[in-house]
């Protein structure tokens, strides 16, 4: 592999009135909460609003949801929210979204559509917004853009790309994808990603969750034919642990489980929730015979279930910690009994995944993982192969790697060179770095759009929520200060004094004084602006305003700031 | 892998006027020999022309070669003979083919243009036949037909597949290809693959060489990249062997060899070869000053000598066999010396390298194989995955799997109802039988056209051949008989008694009498055959219909029947 050649990209130094914009205000720099814009003067069209799970339980957040301090301010503009599928870092930002501000159209492709409906109807502003379904044949138009939609093949079904005209040239945007040759339903519209790209790609926008995996991924059909081969040969339960999200592996579970003569039983709500949704859809189809309730389960011969459960990461609350540890009501793990993992652990989550292998193990299971057996489980996303396929179809003159973290944007650059993409062409921005597209051409602005991480404190079921500007890649050798604000925005007070959290700055031993007196700098600076009118955007830069020549003078370096807002004024969604 | 289902195609039991036929001359049921042909009405348009070179060495036989029986009967029909890439299985038989008929003009690509003229000048026939150059852009029409082109990727420049519009519907054939998405030079016209698909393509040929290869191939350039490393870590002389068709490997290595320092030197007479062509045609880019002879090795430090080579197939004459043996008269081994094989055996030649690599090992190198590092060669063959990805972007209504034995194309056949062509429309097909194109259905046809292999004999420098039906894979459970017979065509004289070997049929030695009045009867018939007007088919028929009746009279057995028919008749072209 080549080392990334220096990218040198040509900077525009103001917008003019007939430049079109592309930014992200989530999704770049991350893997999660994905929401991208494209704006055109009085027209700005948004793709996805997703949300994200934060890795570490940070303060008690659960959500953490993109920033739409831009949009709100400039909402007149906003024509269209286009969801290209159903997962929840690509819709579970709707609600706030909707909260914050009118969006005139929700476009959709049809499982998306059930979700959102759904999502809405339990937050009760379904009546707040308009859906319109979308398929591959379906076109959106505004005054400056056409929408256009290209199936693709993702875990869920009705996952499409989306390419948008614009007056400037043409943007085409991947979503999230891979290129199943063998899918299990649905198919990647080949001909007509070779047909966008022969009429030339200004600008392309690709998944760069799997730049890091090399070989193409494995087709879902595979999956299905491992896990038929372990129906076959468990002699004795079979329980399988998966990602609820995933409608085709859940699918495929279940018809292997009826076609080899067994009963199933779903446990876990977000499983439930998949099996419901999936059936209504045509998704799964298994006679409702088939299904068995946990008070039945002593009823059914050992070889002739198959139990489908939440819990492939280890979550300690999900049906497979607790079956593990024996603490589940209906389950508990005899010798004979077959667990497989149709699963991988996402990164961080080893540990916890191993710990009830084990227990399993303990307990006289059989556990197959993918490691044991590699068909057990396969991605929903392009590895770097399918990425090349990608751009060999559609050969864009500029590219922009989004969703995924910056080594994994880094990478995907990479590989972009590799198939023949002009270095000084590829743009590795953050969140809020607009790109200026301008006459076929693309520069990188030089301004920047707000676009903080928005924390949604799950804990506190009234109250958004907490702003930090995140992005620990950019962790520079400075190190990273939190600083913890409460307030009630109701009335504006203050509710307890600021807490100053710094890693890599200073040794806390040593500076507990200084970051004290940096403690009341912030509240005496905070009493002054809730004072009078003020908007969020406004406290974090006064936090940062106040501190940063603070800690300069007393230490000579710049660490990054990062003010978390505790508000106690804003509802809740009911966690999913 | 499913097992596969039975096939049934509908047949058409006659021709009309208007039907459009394909059919291959060469090719079906074996590797090499390509010749495919596409009829309409009054026009016969070729595809490829090429020699097989057989696996054993049998009868003294140098090459193999497609019959042309049929085309030369219907020679006022053929209109151009189209050859899709310069190697040896598409362009050997062309001499031959014009010695049997005129052709009135030859489409190729610059690389196969340069070598058929030379291969031509050799044969004194170059001013027999119009050469025209074609590229992604040309297409050419008759009548009936309009071919186009779209650049693929193969183990040599200038590859490109075809695609002819025909009164019955479109036909697209690859040629050989691979998808590489990083190649070293030139590129598959993915944008166009997809465009001819969605135009609506009735019937697909694709090349089944590695249909048993279930991942991606690798990228040449990962290759280029394995090479780089071994001569940056070298510390001795470095030997590297490969195949000196492969053009893109040969300049791979020279260059980077030239890269690191080091001077060149090149042996054995096909590598000499491809070193002048490619520096001819631009594809080898090294100064003239790093080639040294084989009288200046001496003067060069080890470590900065690399030495390129033929012989990695183990062929006893080559420069790397003699090198192994002691043999060469430049270059003997030294410890410290190190060995790559940029290759891999071809299957039946296994045992030959392995017994190099091991005299190599004696002598003190460190050699180094595709087995030790896996990126020391790839194929320039679809596996099965790329096979995919072509029926995915082209999305044809019929299939034919070509390039391959019976079992390669069986397993594509597989790969393609995999990506959802229907069982029934796909041909498994043999040489010589056509299949009916008729309004954009395709039917099986119930006649054959003679398609017999015809084998050249090098060991007579001046006489063309044998004719055998060899099918191999066809040999059935009744065993296989060969007849020998020598004729001279000039004087219609037989020169020594038929001789007949068989295989699985007899014990030889219980039917000594058997076989022996078996080659009485077949004289005593040919006699009276040569003394009229004859036929090389004509004579194949009577020694069948002499020896079927008596063989299952004799033994209730049907044998498959391979007359064998040496001519001293017929120039004879250089072996390359």
């Amino acid at each position: 592999m080549k080392t990334l050649k220096k990218i040198k990209n040509e900077v525009a130094d103001y917008i003019q009135e007939t430049d079109t914009l592309v930014y992200a205000l989530g999704g770049l720099g991350e893997v999660g909460k994905n929401m991208y814009c494209i704006e055109h003067n009085d027209e700005i069209i948004i793709i996805d609003a997703g949300v994200m799970f934060p890795e570490e339980n940070l303060l008690g957040i659960n959500y953490v949801i993109p920033d739409f301090d831009y949009l709100v301010k400039n909402k007149e503009k906003v024509k269209a929210l286009i969801i290209t599928h159903g997962h929840e870092d690509h819709i579970g930002g709707i609600p706030f979204l909707l909260k914050a501000m009118d969006i005139p159209k929700i476009y959709a492709p049809k499982f998306a559509t059930f979700l959102i409906r759904r999502k809405l109807e339990e937050h009760k502003l379904a009546k707040k917004v308009k859906i319109e379904e979308f398929n591959g044949d379906s076109s959106v138009r505004t005054k400056h853009f056409t929408v256009g939609f290209f199936s693709v093949i993702h875990s869920i079904p009705d996952a499409y790309g989306v390419y948008i005209t614009t007056p400037n040239g043409t943007v085409i945007s991947t979503g999230d994808f891979k290129f199943d040759l063998t899918p299990v339903s649905g198919n990647v519209d080949y001909q007509k990603m070779a047909f966008i790209g022969s009429t030339g790609v200004t600008l392309a926008l690709s998944d760069s969750t799997n730049s890091e995996i090399e070989e193409f991924s494995l087709s879902e059909k595979k999956v299905g034919q491992q896990i038929n081969e372990i129906m076959k040969n468990a002699k004795g339960r079979l329980i399988i642990a998966s990602f609820a999200s995933n409608v085709f592996r859940v699918a495929q579970i279940l018809e292997s489980a009826v076609a080899n003569g067994k009963k199933v039983a779903v446990f876990g709500r977000s499983m439930e929730n998949v099996v419901d949704v999936g059936q209504q859809l045509g998704h799964i189809n298994i006679p409702k015979s088939s299904f068995v309730k946990a008070h039945e389960l002593k009823k059914i011969p050992a070889n002739e279930l198959c139990i489908v459960c939440t819990g492939s990461q280890g979550e300690p609350m999900a049906a497979l910690s607790r079956i593990a540890n024996g603490t589940h009501r209906h389950i508990k793990i005899f010798p004979g009994d077959t667990v497989a993992f149709s699963s991988s652990p996402i990164p961080g989550n080893g540990k916890s995944v191993n710990k009830i292998v084990n227990s399993l193990t303990r307990a006289g299971a059989n556990v197959l993982t993918k490691s044991v057996l590699s068909n057990l489980h396969t991605t929903g996303h392009a590895s770097s192969e399918e990425q090349k396929l990608f751009l060999q179809l559609t050969k864009p003159e500029y590219f922009m790697p989004m969703h995924g973290e910056n080594k994994m944007l880094k990478i995907h650059a990479k590989t972009a060179m590799e198939v023949g993409v002009k270095p000084n062409n590829i743009f590795i921005s953050n969140n809020g770095d607009p790109l200026i597209l301008r006459d076929r051409k693309v520069y990188r602005a030089n301004h920047k759009i707000h676009a903080d991480d928005i924390y949604v404190d799950g804990s506190d079921a009234s109250g958004l929520s907490t702003a930090v500007l995140k992005d620990r890649h950019l962790l520079s050798d400075n190190g990273l200060v939190s600083v913890i604000v409460s307030i009630d925005s109701r009335n504006n007070k203050i509710l307890c004094r600021p807490n100053i959290l710094s890693r890599g700055f200073v040794f806390v031993k040593e500076s507990t004084q200084m970051l004290k007196e940096a403690e009341m700098l912030v509240y005496n600076a905070l009493r002054k602006e809730l004072a009078g009118k003020t908007t969020f955007s406004q406290i974090k830069r006064t936090v940062r305003t106040t501190l940063e020549p603070y800690f300069i003078e007393k230490t000579e370096r710049n660490p990054i700031i990062i003010p978390v807002i505790l508000n106690k004024n804003t509802p809740e969604p009911k966690a999913k």
